[in-house]
């Protein structure tokens, strides 16, 4: 542990016994530093830290004071308890029909993953991509990438990985169309059909349908809300079922929005080494951790090469530039060609344009803002629902990214809420997608990554209204 | 037959018959629209036509002349034979070391099939690309286009293959990352490890090596090198062997350079009616016929269904754009999920700029003046390999397209050859990438997509005298 991460551990400590109640002020920053004798530097990233975690606020020109953080109360949900067996998985029409849902323009849509579009902070980002297209010579810029992909864009990749601790050379990477052909390659390089996949339940509704696709089985691991899958569930699952490769996504997870602690991540490598078992680590969502600095990837403290890291910009910029990647390991040479299989090879120009942000410091600016704008966001959507849902009402509690799942009382069905929800041009995405088997009728994943207006927060009542609806009608049946 | 198609027939017969001579004048348009009572459009449509054909040439200010076109001998390869078993497909470090050659920026690349990129013709595509990224709210521009693709460039698609006699709604076809993923979604869509899929013969290594991916087996179906591949012993082999598809590029073929005559893909579509066979059809060279209009795709003739059309841009416009497409017939949603699971959607920006240059006529201005470029560099990369190549060389005669097919005698080893060309800085397609079981080791593909140079001709010129080497080495070591 780092010495400042020390310094906000024994300040949250102190704020959790009493010794500090909710709106006091803390000390400031050059008390802090002699206090505890560590740098000014230190005390401030203290702070900071606090500040990711929940339990401090900054006020401008005053100070730090203790956050209403416990006034917020954490109803998360309990640990999953998924089927015990491996499964085919069930539900393509359902994914479907979220895919193709034809949305009014002015819908509220909290269904699919979208990062906030509208943020000054990408534009320029289309600016580069436009400048690319005046000046690059058509050659260049029409040409096919190199198998790989761009040499420049693998650079800054290796350099932006080196904050989730991994030292990799850009040749170990391969880019890809966005990270679902990350994880399709990764799937298709190990197994062959029949072949059981150990995931995290619930788990994102795209590497469950190339499950489906490939015709192989998964077994969904009991997953706690705060710390992941279930180390000791996938350890006798181990010892049962012959499972050719884990999937999981344990940083700023989708749909629970849990971290799995860095010790945990240690020891779900330790625990799978005697079955030298393939780890499928989905990080697409981790650079958007609010903690600063972000936690380390799996892949960090992989020394066998057993980890097939997949990612993509699809959450931290755009999902419609498709550009992904995979640091595959040691089975890099099936990945890349599972990868020319598949597609042959990634547009150049939104490579090139990626490439260029990151270089000129945009995209490090545009994550800053992002992760205070969808911690925020959290903040505010969690007090919308524990105002107008039904008592009861369970959810996770994000510590990156930006969706929220949530569990309501009883068996509400949220597939058909979601229909109900297109009276108020809403939608939602029903819990079952989430599932091998179907599981997780009664939950909902939501979108808070825009900025709230008055017609969100209104959708959002309406949503709260609705559910209540739901629970009376069932009273009244039965 | 329209009336300017029986005019140039009519012509091109007398020529074949003697009545004209090469490098005679023809009649002039007057002449001819006086003499076969037809309008002056008819006239000009007919010589157009003769152009196309290789008939006749038009000299600035002075007329129409009969062209060399008997002098190029045709020393065609002869119909392939390739095992008569379905087999695994071999080889995938070859494709490996053809993708990720690490060309000198000087080198003569005849390797890949890669458009001109350098025509003043496709420059407005990148304009448009670049206004896109400058006017379109980020909103428009970054997001996941639908699962199917944009509505604006499927409607644009389904008007453009009207010319292959293709009547589509939109809703028929699926945006693909490229013809790669076309062929991919369908192959995946269509079978499981061990299906037997009958291929023409030499066949693209793409996808070869997708039947190498997915644990399927190649059945090579002897092919000719005017017509294609051969009905009677694809009758044969679907009495014999249980094949699940037909995977072929009948139009413009890659790398025979033929055009299946159009009676023959209908009674393809016949023969395989009992097997109710679905077949992949690439039709990715299609649009470049050198004949216009161009010829009708198998899909066109398809009442049931059975045909999955794979098409994209990278040959017509630029491979580095990532736009293909497919039309599954009656196997859409099966294909939508494999599009999905395996890369989710498709760039947003390459959609909407082509489909922008399709609407403003840049497509078709584009294509009719690579056709014509492409067209005359097959003749004069034709002349340079009679001239420089040893004697007993065989060539096709593409119809489209912009890849020859050149069979060199004896047993000459062209993988052997492509490395010694390194020496020149020149690369060729070697012949064993395009077979499953490493045939055609004396074959070779090459591009004349580029404007030929002083350069370019040279190395030509080099092939031909190390080809000669070879062949001297061999008989000394005898």
């Amino acid at each position: 542990m780092k010495l400042y991460e020390q310094t906000a551990l024994q300040i949250s400590e102190r704020i959790e016994k009493g010794y500090f109640l909710v709106g006091d002020k803390l000390p400031s920053i050059r008390e802090l530093s002699q206090s505890h004798s560590v740098s000014i530097s230190t005390a401030q990233e203290a702070y900071r830290l606090l500040e990711d975690q929940g339990w401090a606020e900054s006020r401008p020109k005053s100070g730090y004071y203790v956050l209403d953080r416990q006034n917020t109360p954490l109803n998360l949900p309990n640990i999953t308890r998924p089927s015990q067996r491996p499964l085919e998985v069930t539900h393509w029409q359902e994914v479907l029909n979220l895919l193709c849902a034809n949305y009014q323009p002015d819908s509220i849509q909290l269904s699919r993953a979208i990062p906030d579009l509208d943020a000054p902070s990408i534009k320029p980002l289309t600016k580069l991509l436009a400048d690319i297209n005046r000046q690059l010579p058509t050659r260049d810029l029409l040409s096919y990438e190199t198998l790989r992909g761009s040499d420049k864009l693998r650079l800054q990749i290796a350099r932006l990985m080196v904050d989730s601790g991994c030292q990799l050379h850009p040749d170990d990477l391969v880019i890809t169309n966005g990270c679902q052909e990350a994880l399709s390659s990764s799937l298709l390089a190990l197994c062959k059909p029949g072949d059981i996949i150990a995931v995290d339940s619930p788990n994102f509704y795209g590497s469950l349908q190339i499950i489906k696709a490939l015709g192989l089985k998964a077994l969904e691991i009991p997953t706690h809300p705060e710390t992941g899958i279930s180390l000791e569930a996938l350890e006798l699952a181990l010892e049962q079922w012959p499972i050719k490769a884990l999937q999981i996504t344990p940083t700023c997870n989708n749909p629970l929005g849990y971290t799995m602690p860095t010790e945990h991540k240690r020891k779900l490598l330790a625990l799978t080494k005697p079955y030298d078992l393939a780890i499928i680590e989905d990080d697409i969502y981790g650079d958007l951790a609010y903690q600063s600095p972000r936690p380390p990837s799996i892949k960090s403290m992989d020394e066998e090469g057993r980890v097939l890291y997949c990612s993509s910009f699809s959450k931290t910029l755009a999902p419609g530039l498709r550009v992904g990647w995979v640091a595959p390991g040691r089975y890099l040479n099936q990945v890349m060609h599972m990868k020319y299989v598949v597609t042959a090879s990634t547009s150049t120009q939104a490579q090139l344009g990626i490439a260029e942000f990151i270089a000129q410091g945009g995209y490090e600016r545009h994550i800053r803002k992002m992760r205070q704008q969808y911690q925020n966001n959290r903040d505010y959507l969690i007090r919308l629902i524990t105002e107008h849902f039904p008592d009861g009402t369970r959810m996770s509690y994000p510590l990156g990214g930006f969706v929220l799942w949530v569990e309501l009382p009883g068996d509400i069905d949220t597939v058909e809420m979601n229909k109900r929800a297109e009276l108020f041009n809403t939608s939602i995405a029903p819990g079952t997608l989430f599932s091998a088997s179907g599981k997780y009728r009664n939950c909902m994943r939501l979108n808070f990554a825009q900025r709230g207006d008055e017609r969100s927060d209104k959708a959002v009542e309406q949503l709260g209204l609705l559910a209540k609806a739901m629970i009376k009608e069932k009273q009244t049946v039965q």
